[in-house]
Parts: C-alpha cells; structure tokens; sequence
C-alpha cells in the first residue's frame, strides 16, 4: 500500500501557521508533490459542525472537558474522512493543529493534565501520530500581538492572556518530552514570511529524503 | 448538603420511555417532590447543540466513534449544567437515557465494546451513576413497530433492524451485570401506560423510602 506523509504544524495562536501552511504547499506542489492542506478543528462536514460548536463565542458556559471531548470527536472524523484516505493515496497531509495542540490547549491550558488528554484522544487514534510536527515559536509578545491584530477572535482566542501563557508553556514542554525529539522540530516564526518559510522548508525536505519509502509517482 | 436522587429510565426506542417519564414526574409532583425531567442527548444548551448533530439523519457519514464520543461530551456538559445542579438542590432528577444507553447503542449495536464506552465515559463521569434505573423491556416487534408508528425517524432510528437488535441484546447484557443487580430494576413495557406507570412507582417509590437520607423537605 502507497503511503503519503503526514506532517502537522503546531503553535499558539499568533504564530504564523495559516501563512506558513498555504506557502509550504505551494512550494511541495512545484516540486511535484501531492498536498492535501486541512485543519483543526474541522477538515470534514461532520468535524465543521462540532467546529462551530467549539470556536462559537456565545458558548462561554462550555465546560473543559466538553471541550477535550469534542477535540477528539472532531479530530477521530477528521482522520476517518480526510486525513487516513489522503494517506493511502500517497498524499502529502499538512495538517494545521492535531494532537499537540489538545495536550497543549486541553491538557495544560484547561489544567485536565497532559497524560489524560492523550489518553482520551487514544480511543479514537489508535496510536496514530504525525511522522512530522513543526512547532512554530514566537514570543508571547508577538503571539499576543498577532492575535489581536488578527479581530473576529473566536471562543479560545478570547481567553485570558494567562491561559495563552500556559498553553504555550504547554507548547514548550511537549517539545521537550524525550518521546517527541525525533518528530518535532522547532521553527523559530519571530522572522519574515520568507525566512519561515525557508526554515520550514528545510526541515520537510531533510524528512522526505530521510523517508525512503515515499514514493510520489 | 442536601442531596437528591437521580433517576435514569433506560430502554431501546419504542418502549415507551418518555410518555412514562411524564407520568411519573406528575406522580412525583402530587407527592409533594421537586421533580426535573431531562433527556440525553441534549439536555442543557451545548448538549441540545450536540444532539442535533448526532441525530440529523443528513449524517450519514458519521463514524462509530464520532458518535460516541459525541455522546460523552454532550453527557458531560448535562452533568455540568443540569443534572449535578439539580442533585445538590436536593431535587429529583428523571433522565430519559444515561450511560446505559451508550454501552447499548456505541458499545454493543456499534461493536465498540462495552468496557470502552464505559472507560470513555469514566473521563467525564468520575464514576457518577444513577441511583437508580428503570430498564423499560418490550419484544423486539412491539418495540419495532411502535418506532414505525411515531414516525419522524431520527438518524439512529432508521439504522437497520439488526442494529436495534443488537441494541436490545446489549441492555439485557447490562442489566445481567452483576454489578448493576441493585441499581436496575426493569418494568414490563408491554403493557397499557397505566400498568407501565404502576410498575414503574413502586419501584420508585421503594427506592425512595429505602434511601432514609433523602430529605425533600
């Protein structure tokens, strides 16, 4: 069976990853790969439903684990529709948000404890995991910044700054979890459109090469 | 603290939960008790945001997890809002569908296991269980054919009849367990509303003056 790559890409909010994403599949397409670029939470009409349930502002009385709950239920349609087909095909899969982001965002965020969001998401994820994560890192200063530079901020970007704060501590200590070395690097998002996109390049084009096994023709 | 008791009625489709549900909340009431109906899925208003999910027939595409997991969150948001609420007011709470149903339909009619859905659950719970249970039984062709007649299928209605079978099978797996033989009491469902209502208070009603703590005044 023809295997594509999955790659997700993770950050607070403010970090640049929407741009990032866009240009890395530009750049992937003119060297003659196949992208499928989807998102968190949402990549399916079943998982856009409970999308709108999770970012819609007027549901300020949404417990946390309602939320980690609907992360998961959102993320297992997302995989069975968009994300596992893709694969199969040989696809490449740039994958805004996954995994990283509930421990980040549930687990540390929302104080639920990093082992029980993973925990939760392992019913539904069968141990699947990105081959590769680009962790894009700016400052709070700059995160903050570019969020609210951003307007029309949705249930989560409303939060507190101190809730950005741990979820971006999150961030910091699932990088540096011995078990995630070999899948996560690091793109420093402080720089230009340009030099991230340099950065990020980099670093898939060393994984493809590194992945025998993938065959795009 | 004043605690209340909490009161699941349980059962495949067509048994006749909810007419019994009304009948027994207006017993209640003469007795004098403050008695809150609620239902599963739903039940509080990102609950009632979540079910119009899962029972839009147009969701055809929903995968067996998805949907139980879709169950869980909008279960922990009914404890969160309604049910706990309405527990420490020292009121009794009647709940059309509980756990059980979701070990019913996601563990035994989907074929997820019973021992997952209960552990998916257990996330959410914390190991809250009704005080008690009704478990309302009818034959397979009465159930059936009472679906039939009330017409205006939702999407777990009209999955096939095997499915609903496997569903029924799973409740009598349920209620066999052992570990439910207090909790779960069942009510012949076969007969007239009347009979269904008489068995179904003085079940309650035992319950009641057995739990010696309980206090409505």
């Amino acid at each position: 069976m023809k295997q594509g790559i999955f790659i997700s890409l993770e950050g607070d909010d403010g970090a640049g990853k929407t741009t990032a994403a866009r240009n890395i599949k530009n750049e992937l397409e003119k060297m003659g790969l196949e992208v499928v670029y989807t998102r968190e939470p949402g990549g399916s009409p079943i998982a856009e439903q409970i999308r709108q349930i999770l970012l819609d502002p007027a549901n300020k009385a949404m417990d946390a684990k309602t939320e980690a709950v609907l992360y998961a239920a959102s993320r297992n349609q997302h995989v069975k529709d968009t994300i596992l087909p893709a694969l199969q095909e040989g696809k490449i899969v740039l994958c805004d948000r996954f995994l990283d982001s509930s421990i980040a965002y549930q687990g540390y965020g929302r104080k639920l404890g990093a082992d029980r969001i993973e925990h939760l998401n392992d019913f539904v994820l069968e141990g699947l995991r990105p081959d590769l994560t680009l962790f894009f890192e700016v400052s709070d200063e700059t995160g903050h910044k570019r969020m609210v530079s951003r307007g029309d901020m949705n249930r989560l970007d409303q939060e507190s700054r101190q809730f950005h704060e741990d979820v971006r501590q999150g961030f910091r200590k699932i990088k540096s979890n011995p078990a995630n070395t070999e899948r996560i690097h690091v793109v420093n998002a402080e720089g230009s459109v340009e030099e991230v996109l340099e950065q990020s390049m980099k670093i898939i084009c060393e994984f493809i090469k590194s992945k025998k096994d993938f065959d795009h023709e």
